[in-house]
């Protein structure tokens, strides 16, 4: 019997979880079971949600709050469509509003899995189309782009491509608008981005925010596509994770997608509620065909505790999918001073993405991207960045000195 | 200028509220304003977030995690288009990640509401198509259908129907399978209800889950709509409330939609993170477009608190928007017992939704269906229950001894 799997982790004082456990195993599938007839549950039998684990934390002394079970169970496929929303209400759907419970985990079938092609590019697509495989990739984000006119929006774009990073991507507060409709400034920064390719040598990925009704994203992808776009940048949370599959999984669509995590701290950040980040994430959104996933950092303001991070990425990467990887980009906070650790945190297959840290840099935008760029290098040749920083690199030197240096 | 406005909850033992809500107001609009040139300045006013409100709450002697703020925002509805991915993506997009904060109430300009038609039906619409216009409503539930053949969801409904509800709906967890797909089981349990009127005298609406992939939930739709569907059911949050919007606002789909509140439980519960079950279950799901809206009632087991039910109540039936209201269906838990409570609680127009207490009753499925209504009937005509439930009433009588009577 083929099943999907969901793992929650249970906060209760005093509860029987193996109990709770069967209760939910047999609430979520069959309804009831020990009220059925002998022949009757031998039809059943197949629909049966089936209690796989459970661990039970219960600490000496634990206080009220602290007592936790980590509950597995397996729901056979046969139950549910395959697609997400089908799968999430079947394990997440009711139960999430009965007590203290959080979806931890989730375990996908063979089965389940057919009708996910995954991401279109995934890590190595996106290194083949950029021609970079031996380092880590460099991102900049556009800062304050609402109510910028489109040379304005050149003009940020320029400066962020000229100081040699791989990808830029879209703010994901710009949506469709008078000033820079998407197809206008996917054409304007794609030329940029041609003149600028001439004096850095390097291609560049520009990720534009697909935004509008859920009815007419396909046609504004193929707009963007049309006007030269290479990339799109895409707020799955706020649409639901099977727009983003049938978007990746459709064949005119044929640029990387780039998931934004907006929203997503509704649902994660709790102990005790609702999904963990490494499900949203990460399994959700590489099984949904996100080819590159942004997440809030552990290294800035707006952190994410540092197992979780290596969570997100665990599965993002993992070779147990038979589907392409997702590249991990975390995000916010990120300055040069800190890629050596984010390198040691995520290995070369990882985006350094940045905003404030190259828009904030003291000489410019374009200097920016070069500070990363050098530490990058310093990094990749095993050198200290304070020894790179010499009068060579002068641009590293300012962001050690504006943020901090190595960690 | 024309703007939502979002309320927040803050949570911080030391922050400076004031300045922590300026800096959203700047950081989610236009990314910076003190570092602005001044003719800069007057070209992005228009864009500029406006901090409209900040209290703090900081009551004596308070313990950590005791200290908040109730912060209100204006955002100007030129920076975003008028669809609710996007105001969510404004508004609690990035800060959804940053500390603990919880996303309250949102509010709506003239200007943004123009692009919602709002519930194409409500509860007049509702009452109209039923005949009802004097009394609460009652719906029941299939339970366990997961495995059953057409002939038993057949049988089932036919139980549900002849013990006199108004509205049957789909278990959420039924999903497209060859045993009952859609047009089969809208085309055998209509014909059921017909034959069920005549005895019962009724009409009843039959409320068919609406799955599969979203861009083939239209077609569903018409599928069920061709075959004689009066209703849908829909999982709107593992979707997106743009697809519910777009499903509701499609002239074609000329039925009342149900929206059920599967994983609403991943966002409200927290009271430090998330969106308030006001909000998800109330204010959105009414400007997408729900005729009716499921929530967990405060009476059983998977309870929300009384005053989270009045509030999602009052955002569904407030008089103060420009579209229809939404029906309230308080949910779980739900015995005859209750409905005096519920009337009070809720009104005239409510649906009393029951799953265990009707297919639970002691003298079985149809029983108690007719002890709902005779409950109903007692509380309209101002009998305590205990008096209605005499020799003319067995089947009330028989369910206040099973689940206890008035509270």
């Amino acid at each position: 019997m083929s099943s999907c799997t969901a793992t929650y982790r249970l906060y209760d004082d005093k509860a029987d979880f193996r109990k709770k456990a069967e209760s939910i195993a047999v609430g979520m599938t069959v309804g009831s079971w020990t009220e059925l007839p002998q022949a009757k549950r031998e039809s059943m039998q197949k629909h049966l949600g089936q209690v796989l684990q459970v661990d039970v934390h219960e600490p000496e002394g634990a206080q009220p709050g602290e007592r936790f079970a980590d509950v597995t169970i397996a729901y056979p496929d046969v139950n549910f469509s395959k697609d997400i929303p089908a799968l999430l209400v079947t394990v997440f759907g009711k139960i999430s509003m009965d007590g203290r419970i959080k979806l931890t985990k989730l375990g996908f079938s063979d089965d389940y899995l057919s009708s996910f092609p995954g991401p279109k590019y995934g890590i190595q697509g996106i290194r083949d189309i950029l021609g970079v495989h031996d380092r880590p990739m460099l991102m900049s984000i556009f800062k304050s782009v609402i109510g910028l006119n489109i040379d304005e929006l050149r003009d940020q774009f320029t400066k962020q491509a000229l100081g040699g990073v791989d990808l830029i991507k879209d703010d994901e507060i710009l949506f469709e608008n008078e000033l820079t409709p998407i197809e206008k400034r996917v054409e304007v920064c794609l030329k940029a981005a041609e003149a600028a390719s001439r004096e850095t040598g390097k291609k560049l990925l520009y990720a534009a925010n697909l935004t509008g009704r859920t009815s007419s994203l396909k046609s504004q992808a193929l707009k963007a596509i049309d006007a030269g776009a290479n990339a799109l940048l895409f707020n799955v949370l706020s649409y639901g994770y099977d727009v983003l599959h049938e978007l990746s999984s459709d064949p005119e669509i044929t640029v990387p997608i780039a998931a934004h995590p907006a929203l997503a701290g509704a649902y994660y950040p709790s102990q005790h509620y609702g999904i963990s980040a490494s499900v949203l994430l990460g399994q959700l959104m590489r099984l949904a065909g996100a080819d590159l996933v942004l997440f809030p950092s552990p290294y800035g303001s707006v952190t994410m505790p540092r197992e979780e991070n290596m969570a997100i990425r665990d599965e993002l990467i993992t070779s147990t999918l038979p589907i392409r990887t997702s590249m991990p980009v975390p995000s916010a906070g990120i300055h040069p001073g800190l890629v050596p650790l984010i390198l040691r945190d995520f290995g070369q297959d990882v985006v350094v993405n940045a905003g404030g840290g190259i828009h904030g840099h003291p000489m410019g935008t374009e200097a920016g991207g070069r500070a990363f760029v050098q530490a990058i290098e310093a990094a990749q040749r095993g050198i200290r960045l304070a020894e790179y920083a010499d009068a060579t690199h002068p641009e590293l030197k300012a962001a050690l000195e504006a943020w901090g240096g190595e960690r």
